[in-house]
């Protein structure tokens, strides 16, 4: 099992454009299809093996099928389950993994329409408020954290492979439950994805003059409301569940300070605590780090594995069976 | 009244350190008092005119008394109080400016307690999360806006010795009265300085694995949230009765987002309006602009200016007792 499988990646935009880009780069065999057409064009214009169109994704799967190879999944994720069922139909048994910013809906999805795929699920930390193939970039996930999904039940030889996927396109493996990642996500992504958009609105709302006089800190504030709203819009929206109680925790946050500000007129305590957040997370991040080394045939490896990406540890490496990692 | 002034800074901060620097480089001759004596120190060090200490505000003052120089207020909101009690003092009947980022308090606190003095309000949209002396640039404000105020009883020889010196410092000048900028800054600035906090304050509820995985979004959406506190605290409190509607509109659209999240699913509405905004935002910025004309000594002058900044224009330069404007 040390064999390095090809790489199939169903979909050519920023994420499976730029895996395709770092898979070829870290040496490995990997082909590409979409069902736009205009990004497969791009990525074969730039020279990688890419094609376009509903025929060209049924030959991409046949052919991985073929070969063993991992199949990545880099679509949207409405278009998630239609592309898993074709999985099961023309590639059944493969090593399937994915790079979609909800984990949950995408196992449930993976359960239901192809329950002959061995599916690891993934979520690289990296992305630009662009999109498409033409954003795509070889180095994007290099030192990004990179989440590969286990629970008691997931088959470690193929959840390393997945893993080993992530280390050769250069990010760091953060091992976690679908439910701990999906609730993470809502709170350093997708709720900010909605508060960029409120943002963004209260400001044009000021009209010219607001236009005119915003600055920096307005355009970071706003930034991510730039991305394609079809984007924005599956990924919070997918994320439901656990979405909804951090948006209710943000009400709860500015509504405290909507009645400080209204009442005694003091936001100390709003201010302060973001500002100290702010400082504990990066503590947090620069903390340093003891190896941990955990034997994939252990018993209890899952919950080893799981344990280092709750205390904000990754994975570096493998040695045989070993997986390697670094954890404050 | 065609004399280039000199520029008395007091405050070397962020802002104060800039405009003095900036100053220098324009060739007027300009030098800075500060309470802080490390930041004075900072500052003669780099070769500039400084010095710290009480005295040395008193002593600065009285020196532009002497050589009715301009005098540019640059210290936080809830400094601006004692310091123009002592402009009154050492300095009255100076011209007096300031880089505060509220504008109807500074007003009144001007009219209250340095009636002597001809106030003409200024606030450069340009900063960083970065302060002290050690922050400041002399090209902070490079094609920033930098909004002087206006109404119907400023004098206008007054206003345009300030509209020049920010000119002189690399900045486009945007006209407006103090409750259109305080509104405005509340929409682009106050409010998101808020929600950076809350965002920060519940990514950090994540724990561990929140800081692990949070990336260049979260960064982004957080940034301000790195600020001085007291800074934030200062600027936001004290803009307090134009904040409270933006607060209220953002909790307003935020809690529609959460209904629509929690009955339907949907967050369509939320994530294209602001979307939209932004484009429109950035299509008022880039709209092709007219040149306009206003004498200073036309009776509707004051209407004229207040128009280019309510338009998203602003003043680029003056030929003689002309206002030189470009309005979209």
């Amino acid at each position: 099992m040390n064999t390095v499988r090809d790489v199939c990646v169903i979909g050519l935009g920023l994420l499976g454009g730029s895996v395709l880009r770092a898979a070829v780069a870290s040496g490995r065999k990997a082909w590409g299809a979409s069902t736009s057409v205009a990004d497969a064009e791009a990525a074969t214009a730039d020279g990688f093996d890419a094609r376009g169109g509903d025929g060209a994704v049924a030959d991409a799967l046949s052919r991985a099928a073929a070969t063993d190879a991992v199949v990545v999944l880099a679509v949207p994720l409405t278009a998630v389950r239609s592309v898993l069922t074709r999985i099961e139909q023309h590639a059944p048994g493969c090593l399937v993994t994915d790079v979609t910013s909800v984990k949950a809906p995408v196992h449930d999805a993976a359960r239901a329409v192809a329950p002959s795929v061995t599916f690891v699920g993934g979520h690289p930390m990296a992305g630009t408020a662009e999109s498409g193939w033409r954003a795509s970039t070889p180095t994007l996930f290099d030192g990004a954290a990179w989440v590969t999904t286990l629970d008691g039940s997931t088959d470690l030889s193929a959840w390393r492979e997945v893993a080993t996927l992530a280390l050769d396109l250069g990010a760091r493996v953060v091992p976690l439950d679908a439910d701990t990642h999906d609730e993470t996500v809502a709170r350093i992504s997708h709720v900010g994805h909605l508060l960029a958009a409120v943002l963004a609105s209260v400001g044009a709302a000021g009209g010219p003059v607001a236009a005119s006089l915003a600055a920096g800190s307005f355009a970071d504030g706003t930034r991510v409301a730039g991305t394609r709203p079809e984007l924005v819009q599956a990924m919070t929206e997918g994320n439901r569940d656990a979405l909804l109680p951090v948006v209710d925790e943000v009400l709860g946050a500015l509504g405290a300070a909507r009645g400080s500000l209204a009442s005694t007129g003091g936001l100390a305590a709003t201010i302060r605590s973001g500002h100290d957040a702010l400082r504990r997370m990066a503590e947090q991040r620069d903390a340093p780090t003891t190896p941990v080394r955990v034997r994939l045939d252990a018993p209890d490896a899952p919950e080893a594995l799981l344990s280092i990406g709750h205390r904000g540890g990754h994975v570096t490496g493998f040695d045989g069976d070993v997986a390697l990692a670094d954890v404050p």
